[in-house]
């Protein structure tokens, strides 16, 4: 399901003028999971340094679709946003790139969507901009906001790989938390050896206790760990049964 | 208000090999509107190309601190997050990148935090994970999940502009957390009472050692907290100093 929408998704360069950059672009839309690039015009294109900084991406390079016009890249697309690094449009609406990708991946869930990326000098020209629907920007420091293109790619595809996985992590790897009666025992145990070792006043315990109760709460504690814990606290205790009593 | 927040987040790249890359980060972190960087044993450095890459942002190379370990470049931090790529330990608790930037900013509005990302080839060794509070991953396709270092930490940097200027940032909770040397001077002192105890073997030590600061690294140390443990150390080790030594 979520493929699908990867799939209706396009990464539009114009004009580019770096042949590096399209190759470090083609890296970062891979690694977010999609994989259609249109080079509008590019200067260089193929090129070996292009390829050289794509690495393992190096297939979007070769299926790459590469057109005269940003109007035959947007063949067939649903919704095209510009990317701009200023607001230069009242007339555009314009939006940060999180919201940006949210409504485009909705679109996506049926039809094809483009993010178009002007040049590394000047951005997006008047006319390109005027085929998009939506302007979208990367809020950044307003005294140097001079994104690398490849980085502004890789932020674009990120926020879109976020929205359509909603940033889901892989399922954890799981090892068994304890479990509230393993908790308890260990609790015990340890509030028996501060006794032990005349760190608690077995009359007043109450509140180191729940200190330290507290710490092993926060770490939500596995049930290996318990029993590594417990180890060390029959460990403390014992030179004490020998010696002491 | 929120430059005090910016202001108090470091990035910290581990032994990276290319100046390319620590020039290009230097851009990526800058455009966030972040400042401190700090090198740890980088191979080349300072060096023309990485000056080249990071155009406007070459104030931060030569501000940037070098250092020879990891934990002299955390001295004073509060909390330190961990770059990985795939989830390699189960133990330590790992968030996707939005999530680690939303908790650091809230401890960086009163204390320092960093973030910390390992060398190209192999990202961070076991060694420097131990060193980090958090492991944050930012999702990627899993058959290609290999961002570029300076793409990586311009996805960090951006979320992390995200969560300082869209954040209502609650007030933290309260108690000051411990600094991470104060929590490597407690670690050592809870390596040394777990010798004298019987329970490590000084001559291999890593793999307890290592579970059990994962254990404490979950929980968030406070100060106070680290001074209330350090106590129940103390007192194991005591009866032992008299009877047995």
């Amino acid at each position: 399901m979520s493929q699908a929408i990867f799939n209706n998704i396009r990464i539009v360069l114009c004009q580019t003028s770096h042949p590096g950059n399209i190759g470090s672009a083609a890296r970062a839309i891979k690694t977010m999971g999609l994989q259609h690039l249109y080079l509008v015009k590019p200067d260089k294109f193929p090129d070996a340094h292009a390829t050289a900084l794509a690495t393992g991406a190096a297939d979007l390079l070769e299926s790459a679709i590469v057109t005269e016009t940003l109007s035959e890249a947007l063949t067939g697309c649903a919704f095209a946003v510009g990317l701009s690094a200023r607001k230069r449009y009242l007339s555009h609406e314009t939006v940060n790139a999180r919201e940006a990708a949210l409504q485009a991946s909705k679109i996506a869930a049926s039809q094809p969507v483009a993010f178009v990326f002007g040049t590394e000098m000047s951005g997006l020209s008047n006319a390109e901009l005027d085929c998009c629907q939506l302007l979208a920007m990367i809020p950044a420091n307003p005294e140097y906001s001079s994104l690398n293109l490849a980085a502004a790619v890789q932020v674009v595809c990120y926020e879109l790989r976020m929205a359509i996985l909603e940033g889901k992590l892989d399922a954890p790897g799981g090892m068994e938390l304890a479990t509230n009666d393993e908790l308890e025992r260990f609790y015990a145990h340890l509030e028996q050896t501060l006794i032990d070792i005349g760190y608690l006043n077995p009359k007043a315990p109450k509140k180191l206790s729940e200190r330290l109760r507290r710490i092993y709460a926060r770490a939500r504690l596995e049930k290996e760990e318990v029993n590594l814990l417990r180890g060390v606290l029959t460990l403390t205790q014992e030179p004490r049964k020998h010696t002491k009593y």
